[in-house]
């Protein structure tokens, strides 16, 4: 049993908006601290509830993630908001635990060749990390939750295909470990609706009545269709950009998270409510957009809009 | 029975490329017939064998369909190459039946709202045509298939929601009416997944052992999410076209097919064979991109590409 199962309910469909870490991982030029702050006070007005805002790094290496305490602070006075941010270290993770951060979110790659490419760690060492890192959060005073991501996880931008048994493995060793809830990446977009309909189906049924996390890349076109198959296969938290903004500085070719805004629509014409005002979410755009220009953003219902004269939303 | 089962064998996959047809019904300017040709010629090197490339309208009204009859003959001479053109009226049904096409699409609104503004007839006076036209086919030399094409079957610009049992009502008078086969046309790009799932479901049955065709558009970034839906209900006959070029005069905010690249990855990827060459698939996106520079083309798989070192193909 999760710790905090209110985090993540598994009777309902939760939407992450992880534009503020995976969507900034990559970019040249990015939004400033108020920017940023505009960005979560909007989407929370949309009715958003959980935000990925950064990662624990020595500013110097990721600039873009220097204000994460700050940020921190402004999801913390959003009631009912989720805040996570990554540690990729103990280090990261002790300074995670000084703040009011809700969720740490460690990073273990599927794959040797990439784990060790990325992370200059063994699969067997990042696992070691997440109980480490679990040992240190139930030891603290708030007690973030654990969010394992095992990236790679539909194939590896370098060691190609990947084993489902050897991922099933993976998240197994991870809620072992200590993790309150694990996720599945396609980092690279490598996946299509098969396979995550059979991935997740077999997560599913590992993680009981746990919820597990779908991160998906529309690399390849098939973001809003691998969604579509995660949730019939049981997954209930997904995470996606505003904009589809994002990618891997470890994994060539990775371009955009699948759309926030798209995700939506789909959830809701699925019967799945998100709680979210798709309209108000589309409309928060202006902001990343403003802020870096050069960026390319992504997304049919910014474009389109809903049908304006069909019930699309669930329970409609 | 279907009269020719072998144009869409129901045992696997076709996929049709409708850019020749419905990618120029909105465009400004259009590729030159050369060029049209070359596309066919090179999309069919790739492995393409269905094309629409047209509609027999006056050239006054359609300039970029005056070359219809050129287009048929190039594709009459590419050995297993099929030819689909619009007929609209019975002059036009008329004037196919003096080539060589091998398949004449009638069309019909799933709305009588979208009917009257669409076409100016009643959805019964569209069926007595599909009747009228299919009875001129069956008496002529060539006997060309009919396929009707059910348009705003998931939802119409003017009417809104539209009940299944309203699309299923029409798609039998079709196949009462003479119709080798019917399509379910998601004009405006309203349809969801759920919604696909459900209706093709139901059509599956109602047709027993015919193919029927899925349409779709990708208006609202659900087009692949539905083609893989559709797939999973049982449809084995999918139109795209080629860069997603397409959209609907008379649906206003309707842009864009679903992209003929990014579903053969989708097929592929589920286990269906397509026989296309996705690799050179792509490369003939050049010609509309340079043929209409003020397009605007979609599409994941030519600018990613397919997984560099992963087995994505059918039987692979």
């Amino acid at each position: 049993m999760s710790r905090r199962p209110g985090l993540y309910p598994n009777d309902r469909v939760t939407l992450r908006e992880v534009g503020l870490r995976d969507g900034l991982q990559m970019v040249k030029s990015y939004p400033s601290t108020a920017e940023k702050q505009n960005w979560i006070a909007r989407e929370y007005a949309a009715g958003v509830r959980h935000f990925e805002i950064g990662s624990f790094l020595p500013a110097a290496r990721m600039p873009q993630f220097a204000d994460i305490r700050d940020l921190i602070a402004t999801v913390a006075g959003l009631e009912g908001a989720v805040s996570s941010a990554l540690a990729l270290n103990e280090r990261g993770a002790n300074d995670a635990l000084e703040t009011e951060l809700d969720e740490i979110v460690c990073v273990v790659s599927a794959t040797e060749e990439h784990s060790q490419a990325n992370m200059r760690r063994s699969r067997d060492e990042a696992v070691k990390l997440v109980a480490d890192i679990a040992g240190l959060a139930a030891h603290s005073s708030r007690k973030p939750f654990v969010n394992v991501g095992i990236s790679m996880a539909f194939g590896c931008s370098l060691a190609g295909a990947v084993a489902h048994r050897e991922v099933l493995q993976l998240v197994d060793a991870c809620l072992d470990a200590g993790a309150d809830i694990v996720g599945l990446a396609d980092t690279v977009g490598f996946a299509g609706p098969k396979q995550v309909a059979e991935l997740c189906t077999a997560t599913a049924r590992l993680c009981g009545d746990r919820p597990f996390i779908i991160h998906l890349h529309d690399t390849r076109g098939m973001g809003i269709a691998n969604a579509s198959a995660a949730l019939d296969a049981g997954a209930r938290v997904l995470d996606g950009s505003l904009g589809g903004l994002g990618g891997c500085p470890f994994a060539p070719g990775a371009t955009g998270n699948v759309v926030f805004e798209d995700l939506v629509f789909l959830c809701e014409s699925k019967g799945f409510a998100t709680g979210i005002d798709l309209e108000a979410l589309a409309k928060v755009r202006q902001i990343p957009e403003a802020a870096m220009p050069n960026e390319r953003f992504h997304g049919a219902l910014a474009r389109a809009g809903p049908p304006p004269n069909l019930a699309w939303r669930a329970g409609a």
